[in-house]
This record gives structure tokens, sequence and C-alpha cells, in this order.
């Protein structure tokens, strides 16, 4: 067994982390921090890990002890990069934004402020498996990336790579679930303003774009620069993106359909399909679904990709980086059965 | 036209009659104040109000202008007391719970502390006009009792007051939507808490038993004593109680409609049928359902009703209680059909 | 009073201009048929109604009387055509699809079979006011859009009639309340299947893509060709449209959003705002909430809009031809304020 | 590996047995029916499936292997005892209704029709495992109550059996998730119908009443009797059941809790706290979450308790009684942390 702390236990992320560990055959959690929580039960914050966690307490993160094995850090943007420096562990799982980025500049621009320990960004690896695997094993550090870079990502890479659709151009329109907006009680997510709602948010600027680009220039050798606009969903959990391209040949829909599948062929948690994904068909599991479509009237190709936020789109990636990272079976603990409906 | 003003219009229920009021033939608003969102456009804090109320900016309740028509107040518990004396209008319609108790005594036990003007309790009838419409005409101050009170007086009042069930022992297990919480964001009301959850809240002691209570026993003249379970269900608006009374005689659920129906037969807000109440069947309309069910197995009547908490429940029944006050039609302005699905 | 026969009363869209009539001021409803639900009291197919039209039963089609005021029709696609030419009234309002389009040809391609009745297309005109209301003044038969294609259009026709958007490779990439759907009972749009679900459908083949084509097309002068691609949202109404287009100039996000308020600027149901709109703020309201914004980074124009699909997108526009068509008051009957939360 | 087939896996219980199965370490689902959709593959009906059964294909239940380890039905009322007789399996676990009523004479009353097997209800056991564990271990055959039941029976059984509530005059008001429905489109289960929708059925009559009564009869040894009222909430999953009981004795909500939490202290799944139990906390897990209160004033005793009504309310117990029936350890492959948010 690996002993795991969670910094941020509190968050819906970290809670995730909590509730993948309790069933996972290799993963023993010995400590969870929740800062603004310290000193209240799991079991009070979250009724649904009480019969998991019956005994174990909120601390504050500078409790966590030292030479775990895992330390998962669970933690708005900006705290993990002065809160990962005093860590001392075998392997940090960061959930976060703040080592994502491999250019320092980037952050001013996106985020707002300059990177408080930019000499780190270096140390941490990307944490999406299908595309960079071989760097994440072993791993001392991974910065895992979030719901949206990682659904429009994997749905865009294989025919980026390929080289079947332009680089440039592409448009990323996604909806997400309330959760990805984390557990804070602001107006914009309460029940009262997002129930039998739809609406579109963060038009043009939303943080995660440069890391759709950065993952997928990265991963194709183009580069790529596309127009991202997020939607928010009246539903918990689930992301869909919409991805439109422009092909650079003529290869109909069955060939852009075979070209993904080969792709992900040996993916446990990915499902190539004609079929239209749906947010649900994911919910709870770690699987991605995934579909393509060329339309010949309007000369756009439309890739589309959907899983759930809060595992394959954080906690469930970052257990299957942390399995890569020590060496223990990718998918351990892992779902690939949604639970539906 | 009246002129009207609405002191609290930033809550659900004061933005629910400003909806009401752009629709009302005889009503024109004139004033809104919003005191923690002073100086905001209305149609900015409300964008379902854009269109109706382009130039209307949200003032504090002290710029009230003096000798209006009618000033409705839609204010958290505890405010209505404060700020009702100091305002000048011919008729003030409360829809606060400052004045709906008739014994100050009740005050310190159910809401925790002492009534500051007591000696106005007098002066305010009780706003339900299909069991007490003599004392609302004309009235210059009205308190109007809020969604679970209406709901479950008006589902029980017709078969005690014809003695039909004992008037103690009695039971109200009601569920409602979110926005009868209000619009502070808060985490018993965020999306994530509620969508997808059913549970109880309030148990044994919630403050609108004694209002239940009271109107009951002043329309039959019983002493009624009851228990009100409350629950929170994943929807908007609505509000169903299912009630369970002891008979005191053999009538069967034909007798026990039928008396129901009789009690109501004039009124063109009540539909009484057999066909089991829904709370969407009345969303966004004045209108309230029911029925009632006696078991000769168990020897109970279970009768339900059913109404949308934010119309008849609250800003609704404030206009209805507002165009009897005043002398105009009293279902002017309101709908009796729902708004469906 | 105008005397009002509605025909597909039994399914949403004719229920929804039941409960329009019900509030409306000049419109009574003397006739409503529902062929699978004939003899049904309309009450107990939509207890919504039961308190507005106590008495009323749907009753075959063939039953409606001659010379009336006004005939609504909702039906499926495909049934109008059959039963539109055996109506006598003075003015016919379909709400279906079967005479939207100007050109025959275009039905066996998109529809799948050929117009039956082709001889009458001209006799309708486009029931869009905002674009078209010179058109549909004292007009004797309307073919009303639907939601979709009202709120793609009433979105992009300001800004491509101005030239500040290129006309082709133009994205309407759109989400619907379930509602849009129908009542027929079907896995697709069973609650176990659409709850927390967010999904895509009908890719690049959608029916309506025409109608939009065409409505711009007509209003604009320029020949527009747009891909469209809808997705169901766990909500009852509400259809929200984001769509992407080319800057044919220089134009920024300020002059766009003029253009477009420019454009509206008499029209009492459209809000054009900086504010990103939401589904919600329009529920039960014909209003239109609309923005705009231009990316200088990709050199893509964002403009989105919506609308309630059973109000402005069906029924209420519905009412605002017929009130445009006998010469009533074109807002009568509509809410502009929005059902909120 | 003990080889399991699912009858019935196109059910939503029966896919529910299919998850969970994919997540179980002694479980091989090596067969699985559904008879109206045989020649389906199961992840083309179940999308969220096809990750965990990439080549399994539905086939009628004829062709079920014999001398199987395991072999789960899940059919609706009436069709297992048509079925299970012509089974051969070394253990049958049913999740339908058909099996669990020990007195052939209550199938006419609650069911309309007469038990085409009698003589095989005493071959089952009833597979609640905290109540009836001994007699499950090892057992051949196993019929698993059902949600309401479950919800109802566990959370009054410790108090009726320490005689602390009378056990007659008992109120059973629960709230369900709409799964419990099933698969099948009916107008009762569309999103339309139950989306911002809450609702009574089943007044009076609702079949599961006397299995409740069975059960606790059972275990307490009285003859318990009380009135069923269910709800639809507007959701998934979950069940939450409020119960009135009239008190024998003094006992304080304090001495409540304790017997109730004694009665349980060593069950995995069950959590017995004074906090108020949310259907929410349980969702995708097998837990239970009891609590209960004595109202003095009005002299009754309120317990609630909340499940999922798909996991511990059907296949998660199905798995429990199938782990006890096999020898393997109890919980395997059984979540105890919900899903949350």
């Amino acid at each position: 067994m690996k002993n795991v702390a969670i910094i941020g236990a509190s968050g819906f992320a970290g809670a995730e982390v909590m509730r993948l560990c309790a069933g996972h055959p290799e993963f023993e959690v010995v400590f969870a921090s929740g800062d603004s929580q310290a000193g209240t039960a799991v079991g009070d914050l979250y009724p649904s890990l009480a019969a998991a966690y019956p005994n174990m307490t909120l601390e504050p993160w500078e409790s966590v002890p030292s030479g775990l094995d895992i330390v998962f850090v669970a933690l708005p943007h900006g705290a993990s990069q002065t809160i990962i420096p005093k860590l001392d562990a075998s392997h940090i799982i960061d959930l976060g934004a703040d080592f994502r980025l491999d250019d320092p500049a980037l952050y001013p621009t996106w985020y707002g402020h300059a990177h408080t320990a930019p000499e780190m960004l270096d140390d941490f690896v990307f944490g999406m498996p299908e595309l960079f695997r071989a760097s994440i094993v072993g791993a001392g550090a991974v910065a895992v990336p979030g719901c949206y870079v990682t659904t429009a990502t994997l749905t865009l890479a294989p025919l980026l790579k390929a080289g079947l659709m332009e680089a440039t151009g592409l448009i990323v329109d996604a909806a997400s679930g309330v959760s990805g907006a984390g557990r804070a009680a602001k107006p914009a997510t309460s029940f009262s303003t997002v129930d039998e709602n739809f609406t579109a948010y963060g038009l043009l600027t939303h943080r995660h774009t440069p890391e759709m680009q950065m993952a997928l220039s990265r991963h194709t050798g183009a580069e790529v620069e596309l127009l991202f606009t997020p939607h928010l969903a009246p539903m918990n959990r689930g992301v869909l993106a919409t991805c439109y391209a422009r092909p650079t040949g003529e290869e109909t829909t069955e060939q852009l359909l075979e070209a993904m599948a080969d792709a992900y062929q040996d993916e446990p948690f990915i499902v190539v399909s004609e079929s239209i994904p749906s947010t649900k068909a994911t919910l709870g599991s770690n699987s991605v679904h995934l579909t393509v479509r060329r339309d010949d009237r309007t000369g756009w190709i439309v890739a589309i990709g959907a899983l759930d936020n809060l595992v394959k789109g954080a906690a469930g990636q970052a257990i299957q980086c942390a399995n890569l990272a020590t060496g223990i079976d990718e998918p351990a603990g892992l779902a690939v059965a949604g639970v539906y409906p």
C-alpha cells in the first residue's frame, strides 16, 4: 500500500480523490487537509464520505507528514505554487493550473499575475497519459490538466497529429456541469441561477485556452491556435466539447473515425465510435467518448468528446498519473463503466 | 392606474412582484428598493426584467415616496417590523412573517426574539383570500402568508372546518423548490448541493408551524395542532404538501372530495380534483391544486395540495390581496394557467 | 374579441398557444383539437390548463367551425400540408415547417419527401416580425418559424445585413431544452436519458438549417451558408445559439454591439446588451436576449442569442404574428418579463 | 472468479448489476440477456458500459448457459415466476418482486393476479442482509427487496424491534428518483413531465406496502401496519423515506439515535447520525444514511432514511447477497463512498 495525503480535500476535486482512493486497491489516505475547514470531520463536510472515512478529520496543510509516497494537491490557482515548494514526498500530483504551462510568460497574460516559482515549471510533466505517457512513468511531479483541456485536447489530438485538419482557426465550443466551478457558494452557481438555464461565460479569454494550445502544439509539432467558448449546463458533472476545424484533405467521415480509433486503440479509457458522445455515459468513470464527422456541404470537420469533469477531468486522471508514477497498474482504482442513469 | 412601490425587489419574492406588476393592467411600479443592491439597474440584477423595466434602478428603501397607493414589502424576517412603521401609503402589503402571527408571544418561541412592534400586529389582516376574504377587502395593511402555510392551510381547511377530520395529531409532510430559500448564495442552496438531491430540513421546529396552526384554528374554531416536516426538492419552484389526518366519521373518498370542492366552488384559483396534484401544473400561475383520499385499511385521510411558492405562495397572493384591498377585480394580473412544461 | 381555434392543442406548442390565449385580452379560444386525444378534457391532459379551460374538451380537427377569425395550426411536419388546404378562416397561423421554405425543392432534400401542396407555399408569409413585419400585417396565412431558426436568425441578421460578417463559413452551435422535441414519450427524451446529460444530435443534417439560410439570405440579400449543430440540455425550455463568423472589416466589439442594438432599437421583445444571454432570463416570455464579441487573437466574431423555445420560438411568435395579422396591438397577450427563477 | 449471468440486463437494475460486476474482483459476466433488445451490443444500448463490455451482445434469456455460479434475474414483476423455474445455477439472485412475499394470498390483493409458482416461495430467502443475514449465507435462491422497502424497513426496524414505537398507525412518506420507474419510455417519466415537478402517486395502494409490513413483522415479531405514500422527485436516483410513528415510552431523541446506532454498529454500509440524510450522499454507493427525532410537542417520532435506489435499493443489495451466498467478502465490489456532487 502507498501512503497518500490529499491537500485541499475540502474542494470537489480533492474530495473526489478521497472517493477514488477509498476504492483503490493500493492507495491508503493517511492525511487530508482543508484549511478553511480544518477541524471538521470528513464525513460532516462530505456525508458521501462518512462511511469510507468514519474517523478522519481535515487538518491544516502544514501538518502533512514528510516522506509520504504520494501527495495530491487540489488547490485553487495560485495556491499550489506557494505550497508545493515546501512539500516533501516521493510523488507530487498537482490538480491545479500552476505547473501546467511550460512558458512562465503565459501566466501574466492569462492569469493576471506572474508565477512565483517559475524555476519549478520544468520539474513537472504534463499529466495526460494518452498523449504523454512515457514522461509520466516514474515521474516525481505531475501537473494534471483539467476538464476542458483534457476533453478538447483528446478530441482534437489524433486528427491534428495525423495532419488531417488545419491547426489554426479551430473552434472549441464546450459545455460543463456546475461542479467544475468548485464548492464555494456564489450567486453564479446557486441552484436558482443555474437550474433550467444554459448560458455562455468567459468569452474569448478563458484561462484554459493556452493549455489546450500548448498540449496540442507539443503533441503535434504544429503551432495550434483556437478559440474556446465555455458554456454552463444545468447538471452536476460532465464536459462535452464540440470542435470545428477545416480539413486539409479529402478524408471522409469514415476515414476520420478510423484515424481517431487507430490513435487510441490500446487506451483502456477511450471509446471512439460513430455514436454521438453524451456526458452522462461517462459519469463517475474515467472514460472518454469521442466521435467525428465531415460536412462536405460547408467544408467543416466536427469532432466531439465527452467525459466526467471530476474524474477524467480531474481526480481520475490524477489517480491514473499516480498509478503511472508509482509503477502500479495504470487503470487501478478507476471505473471504466459509468453510473447510469 | 395605482402607483406601486416594492421594497425588497432584489429578493425573489420582490422580483416576482415586479414581474407580475409588469403584466398587471392597473398597477404601475414607480419605485423599487434593494438595499444591498442599491444603484444597480433592475435589468442587470434580473435580466428577466430587463425588457419590462429598461430604465429602473434599485434604490435605498428610505427613498420611497410618500402617499403611494400600494407598497409591497418583501424583506427577510425581522426587517419589516422596523421599516413598516415608517412607511406612509394607502395600502401596505407585507410578504414577510413579521405581522402574520396575532400572538406576540409566539415570536420568541419560534423566531428566537421578541417582536419590536407588537402594537401593530392588530393593524394587519391575514392575507389568505379564500379563507379570510372579507377582512382583506379595503384593508390598509395585509400580512400575506408564505408558501408552506398557504399550501397546508388551503389543503386542510375545508375538511377541518366541516368537522370531518380530527384537529390534532395532524402531519404536514411537504416538499419545496429551492427558490423558497431566497436569493442569497449559501452552500445549502448551491446547485452542487441541491441538484439530484432530496432531503429533509427544519425537523420539528420550522417557523411556519405556528402560522399553519393559527390560520387553521381561526378558520375552523378548533385548536389545531400539527407536525410539519419540510423537504427540499431539486427544482426552482413549487410546493406540494401531503397531509395526514384521522377521520372523525365514515365519509368516503368521494364524500371528502365533494366537501372540499364545495368549499372552494367559487374560487377562481382553486382546482379540486380526483387527480393527484403536481407542482409543475401550477408553475407561474396563482392556482392551487387539491385532492384527498381516505384509507380504510389504516384509518388515515391523505390530503394533498400544490402551488407555485413564488406566486400563490408569495407575490401572486400579495397581488390578489392588493387587488382586494384597492377594489380592483380580484384575479387581475394573475395567470390561472401554468407555464408547462 | 376574436374567435380562435387551435388545431394540435395536445402538443406542447399548441398547449402553449392555449396558455397564452388564456391571458390574451382579445383572443377567445372556441375550439381545440388533439386527434390522438380527442374526447379528453383539456384539464386532464394538461392540468396546468384546468383552471383556465374547465369545460373544454379536445375534439377531432375535422370538427373545427368554419369562418373563425384565427386558426392556429400546431402539428408535426407533414400534417399541415394536408389539413390547411381544407381550413376556412380569416387568418391561418401555422406553427409547423410545412409552409416556411419558399423553394419546394428543399423539402425532398431536407425532409425526405416531396411537398404535397407546393402551390400554397406562396400564400404564406414568413412569421418573423422583427425582420419581415410589413408582410405579416394583415396577412391571411403566416408560417411561423421555430426556435432554432428564430434564435440563430435574429442573432446573425443585423451584422450580416450591415455587411460586417462574411455570409459563408458560419457556424451555429446551439443548445435546446427538451420541450422542443415534443410531448410524445420516447427513450431519447425520457427523464432518465436527459437528466444530468448534455449531448449533440442531428449532426450536419438538421432540418432547420435551410430555414436559417433562407431567412438570412432573404433579409440580407447575400447567399448565406452555415453549419448548424444542435445540442440537448437537461432543461425544459430555452434555446441558446452561439454563432461564429468571420468579420469583413475592423469593427470592434463595441461597434458590433452598437450595430446590433441599432437594428433592434424599436423592438419591444429584443434586448441587446454586453451581458451574456442566458435562456433562463427569457423563460415564459416572448423576449430575445442578444450579445456579440470580436476576438482579435483568432479573428472570429462570436454572437449569442437566447429565447424561450415555446414562446418566442413557437407559440408566442405565433400570437405576435396573429396580432399583426388581425390589427391588434403587436405585444398584446405576451409577457416581456421572464419567470425567474 | 465466479461465472455470472444477468437476465434482464436491458433494464436499469440489470444494467446496474453489469456496472457493479465490471468493478467486482470475483465476478465475471459471461452472459447477459435483454429480450426486447436481443442482438444489440451492450455498449450500444448503454454507452456507459461500452468501455467495460466492448464485445458483449444481449441475447435471448433462453440461451443462458447451465451450471453457472450465479444468475441475477432483473425482470418486471410476473416474469420471474415463469422463468426462474427453468433456470439451472448454483445461486439465483432475483431482483424482482415475485418471490419476496411469503404469503401467496397477498399477490392477488396487491398485484392483481395469483402467483403461478407458489410452491417455490419457500425456496427463497429475503435478501436484506442487515436484518436476515444468517439465512442468506450460502443460500441457493435470494429474493432481493427493492428501494422503498429497503429504505423504510431499515429505517423503522431497530426502533420497532426494541419496542420503542407502536407497530400500527405508521406512516411512510417517501420520495424517489425517476430511475425507479424503469427504462421504458412513458409519458409519466418523460423529462418534460418530471423535470421541475414534484408529485405523489400510487396513493393508498402501492404494491410494496405488504413487503414492508412483512419484513418488519418478521424482524420484530409484531404485527406491523403502515400507510405508504410514494412521491416522484425530479432526479435520477435516490430514495428518502420520512417515517412517522407513535412512541411507546419516554425515550428522547438521543436515546432513539443511540438505539438505532447500536442496532447497526457492525454494518459497513449503514451510517446513523444526527445529521439529516440526503439522497445525494449515497449516490452510486451501497450506503444507507439514517436519523431519528422525537417531537415532545405533538408526540410523534420522525425517522428518516436515504439510499441509492439502484444500488442498495436493487443491484448493490443483490451483489451483497450474492457475496454472502457464495462465501465472498460481503462488501466486495461495492462502494461505500458516494459520487458527489
